[in-house]
């Protein structure tokens, strides 16, 4: 016998803690505000390694990561490295990927959809003149990104139509991304 | 006695190949055109997982990883995870680290500036009232995003200052977030 089975979940998410946050935040809209970090130290050349763990929300410093998360960017040999990691253009392809796909899951919850796979591939195309200096008429980012998502679902083409689009316009990766958000640098 | 004192080298990176590929490019800015990929696979709630590997670049298939990256997002138990790994909006906070740190040692490099040392902090704000479409007013993605860079390096400050607002604005992650870039999204 599954016990399992009487949880209240959807799509791997808890129901009951989803409607308690939503409520939450009805009645607290400050308990919404949320501050990321992440703290970096270059290594050589192409290589820096990121350390992360803590961050504000809900209105409080979390506490539940026990230990940091450590990831390293690197370049391959073309962009003069050794393939020390995933390139910083990379891994902004991994958090859109990430952030699109935990929308879906989680609006498909809410709606009762119940998502029996997701999977996306991701492609975008830059312009290294814009890096190097060498065109000013080079776009410096991303000229576009793709993502194609394979996701098979029990409801219609067209409420999955509607989800996709919903998802797009709701994650905040994808919306850093294809909307201008201020990046301010200065020195310590 | 060290040999590696006469390679060509500054902060790491080769210069001869540095100089080779700025005149690769010069000769044929069709070189220039990189596309970045990756490929993800929800796993369940708020975790899935990526993979990263090849990609197009410098009129070629680049073949130089023999492994794939894969990296995991996942979310806190106050987003309804269990800390399965970082999650998205945090990796894209790694991923600017990362180009903002390398764009500042590529161009510090061309310049002739020694890096002795370089680490970064970064914060960003986000109001999941919009993610979660409690209140149309709210901005979805990052609302700002701040670095801080601690650098030492064999240079006046106002050529430290100069280095860091070119970084900035040649960054592709950073220009990724700073300006507006379409993203498509269709299902397969």
């Amino acid at each position: 016998m599954n016990t399992q089975a009487h949880l209240p979940t959807r799509n791997g998410l808890d129901l009951v803690m989803m409607t308690k946050t939503v409520e939450a935040l009805q009645n607290d809209p400050a308990l919404a505000q949320f501050e990321f970090r992440a703290s970096n130290q270059w290594v050589n050349g192409g290589e820096n390694r990121s350390t992360i763990r803590g961050f504000f929300g809900a209105g409080t410093e979390d506490d539940s990561r026990t230990e940091d998360f450590t990831f390293t960017n690197g370049e391959p040999p073309v962009l003069l490295g050794n393939n020390e990691g995933a390139n910083p253009v990379e891994f902004l392809l991994h958090a859109l990927a990430g952030c699109v796909t935990t929308t879906t899951v989680l609006h498909a919850a809410a709606r009762g959809i119940n998502i029996r796979k997701l999977s996306t591939r991701l492609s975008g195309n830059i312009n290294l003149e814009g890096l190097l200096a060498l065109n000013d008429e080079a776009q410096v980012g991303y000229e576009s990104i793709r993502i194609v998502m394979d996701i098979d679902a029990d409801c219609s083409d067209e409420e999955l139509d509607d989800l996709l689009n919903f998802a797009k316009d709701h994650s905040p990766v994808c919306n850093t991304v294809c909307r201008p958000v201020p990046v301010m640098l200065e020195r310590a």
